[in-house]
């Protein structure tokens, strides 16, 4: 039985697609409603994604964000008045046409991101200096008419949370921009034990009407690029569409500034690329709704089912959510299932155990047997934050050993031919060379530029020959 | 300047909708968008009901309860597979009918409310007795097609939450429709300190589809009742429309049984009414995202803003969220802010105190001031507990002396033309009854059945004189 239900999932480096839907609805994740191109988020993935919420949420209060919601629809009228966002949004939006029986005199469409919502109330209610700025987010669900639907990746439907924010300069929006890149840069490290590959977009890879695009790109493990959070500049570009002004000091009128950045339930289908294996899902202890899964052995046994959740509720009271699994499944069955869940630890206790004073904690991402006294059990906080570390750490060389560099083109070539990963090479700052490349190299396209290897006065684009702008990193993308 | 926010709210006497309106407007809770009937949650207003979130949610997981999210829209054939649900929910949803630039095969509702969402995901799920039972919670927004709004009371989006549950046998259903019933009685009572009538909906105000409706009714300031949150039974009619069956222990297929139950944004709309007051919002101090507001007075004397924000610290170390109004305005100005804003506490803090060693806590239902040393500042837990019972206490001889009585129908019509309340009277079990008391009185619909209140074998239908059912309550609903 046990064995049934791990040959359930393709073993990850037979069929890597395979692997990653098999682990979702193995691990009851989320699953394909019957509302085409849209998913239903089950409990085990929601919960996932209710603990992305609260850790974010408090790292986004901390900088003094606050939240607030606005409307689902927005009036064609509306999402039009910004040029390039119309043109990037309106083929892909759903269309309201009608309310009750009546048709409406002006479509709707359900928001696929909310930029043109803020600013029609900002116009409304920015006077003066005084007003700004507005630091506000919302966690809502947007809605993209995609063709295609793979679980977290890609679907019309999404959860997500979009900041938008609005200054009265120049420097304070880019401030903000940089600092909730770096937001997320944290998170994503911190807690999602995901290491990165961050930076700028290039001019042609940006958001939609944005003058600045950065971006946490996570390599997942076959080699491709996740785009995990991005945080936009948009200088005074959309503000200006929208006739937002404020009176300054000196009572002139004056541009205002934004920005806005957002992360999505995508991040969930990181933490599986990253981190999962042949046996289901790994979740980073930090993130994972239950820590630990107690699982009694010889459970008819006197003494021992309460022995089991004695020890639940003192990891309980210690803030470390834990279950016991007392269903009247044999102990390799609860075994095979806690390790697809991904719960990070699994207590084994049966008689002799507690006979010795004892329990066995076993990591879910390494084995690893730890036994531990019934007196111990604060040792476990050390326990989580090794695992933690050791689940990045081991990301993380997996990342750096598929780091490829190069400046010349039939090495290139060669690289993106032979290898899995990215790739990081120089650039002159035109579309024709990116996209030549993406072309050339079957599907390398350009992640961001890497910040802190400058190019040298004699660096040369890889693909032209011109003067290099940049190191770029290359990358195939989800 | 302070009188003149004041000035802004009309006295809650003199015209109550003004009055309302008045004061989500100064304390910046929600705004009309231009999107027509929707709102825009502002952070004041948003933050309350993440305290609401939160609480609650709380208490749901406490009884088991999981939380998910199933898609935004419903194609319509699926909202028609229950008869009496789509003829409750057709005329008032919005048709999303174009995706992109193709017109869709069959129009998607924007979900009114998700139990055939939830249906269509068990008729999949369901198979025998051991995937039985669902306890299922989702936090998210719906759409109907209101031709009014009014902040927090009606409007065409609105937040709330909505539980769906299914189950093995009825009598476990049943059993869970009136545990969460007394969930939000719990909540509404405690958390929001707003007493209630509370009972069984009589069979003709139920909801559509429903087999039992129970219902938590409070009472608003102008004596009008406001519907916060309701349970729902429905048998094993909506499992059994959609094909939903189990194989029980014994092989036999046997029908489930559904919940569903719900709370929204209108419990915002109650906190407002039940205890705001003529200088604007009351907030009990379980609910208020903000418990004290330090306003330092001569605040540019050396030390005062130093003291007022170590005092700052000390709250928020305690758990009790605090913040300092450190503005440019006058000390009676951000009086009167706090004031509206609905801050439990203010603290006043100038030279004097601090060189007295104490600070002045002022309670914002009844004006109490009170002198604490700064080593006494942990006595602020008992004045918060004391504050939250004080508000339920007020509004609960409110309540009382706005609830009348009588089983003769000439008092009934005295009664409800010179009194704002509730009343109570004996009923037949016919809608034509209830009807004709609604129009007679200019309103009073029936609210719910006193459940402890039994009638006799001779009490008689106060309208139509035949042997009555029940005590019902009726008022004029919001």
């Amino acid at each position: 039985m046990a064995k049934n239900l791990v040959q359930n999932i393709t073993p990850r480096d037979k069929n890597f697609a395979d692997w990653y839907t098999d682990v979702v609805r193995e691990a009851k994740l989320c699953d394909y409603s019957n509302v085409k191109g849209c998913l239903n988020y089950l409990p085990n993935g929601y919960a996932i994604w209710e603990n992305i919420k609260n850790d974010l949420d408090k790292r986004f209060k901390d900088t003094g964000v606050e939240n607030v919601y606005l409307p689902v629809l927005i009036p064609e009228s509306l999402l039009a008045t910004e040029a390039e966002h119309i043109e990037g949004f309106a083929p892909e939006v759903a269309w309201v046409t009608m309310g009750g029986n009546e048709e409406l005199e002006e479509r709707m469409c359900i928001r696929p991101t909310s930029e043109t919502l803020f600013c029609d109330y900002w116009r409304k209610a920015v006077r003066s200096y005084r007003d700004l700025p507005f630091v506000w987010n919302q966690w809502n669900t947007v809605l993209r008419w995609e063709k295609t639907t793979r679980p977290f990746l890609r679907s019309r439907e999404f959860l997500w949370q979009e900041g938008h924010t609005l200054h009265a300069t120049y420097e304070e929006a880019e401030e903000r921009t940089i600092q909730m890149f770096k937001v997320y840069y944290d998170f994503l490290t911190e807690s999602l034990a995901i290491p990165l590959v961050a930076g700028k977009k290039t001019d042609w890879e940006r958001f939609a009407g944005a003058q600045d695009t950065y971006t946490c790109e996570a390599m997942m493990h076959d080699g491709r690029a996740l785009q995990s959070a991005t945080s936009h500049f948009f200088g005074s570009g959309f503000p200006d569409s929208f006739g937002i002004k404020y009176l300054d000091k000196e009572n002139n009128l004056h541009s205002c500034y934004e920005t806005s950045w957002g992360l999505s339930t995508r991040s969930i289908g990181a933490i599986i690329m990253v981190h999962g294996d042949d046996k289901g899902l790994v979740l980073p202890p930090k993130i994972a709704p239950t820590k630990v899964m107690i699982i009694p052995i010889a459970m008819h046994k006197e003494g021992v089912l309460d022995k089991a959740n004695e020890l639940k509720d003192k990891f309980n009271e210690l803030g470390i959510k834990c279950k016991v699994d007392d269903t009247d499944k044999t102990p390799g069955y609860k075994f095979a299932q806690q390790e697809i869940l991904g719960i990070p630890f699994r207590v084994e206790i049966g008689p002799r155990d507690i006979e010795n004073g004892e329990f066995i904690l076993v990591r879910r991402d390494n084995d690893e047997k730890i036994t531990l006294k019934f007196d111990e059990i604060e040792k476990v906080f050390d326990i989580i934050e090794k695992m933690q570390k050791d689940m990045y750490d081991k990301a993380d060389k997996f990342l750096h050993d598929h780091l490829f560099e190069t400046e010349d083109y039939e090495e290139l070539k060669k690289i993106t031919k032979e290898n899995i990963g990215f790739v990081k090479v120089p650039l002159c700052n035109d579309e024709e060379c990116e996209d030549y490349i993406k072309y050339d190299t079957g599907g390398f396209s350009s992640r961001c530029i890497d910040s802190e290897h400058k190019v040298k006065k004699t660096t040369k684009c890889i693909r032209c020959g011109r003067p290099a702008t940049d190191y770029v990193y290359f990358g195939k993308s989800y």
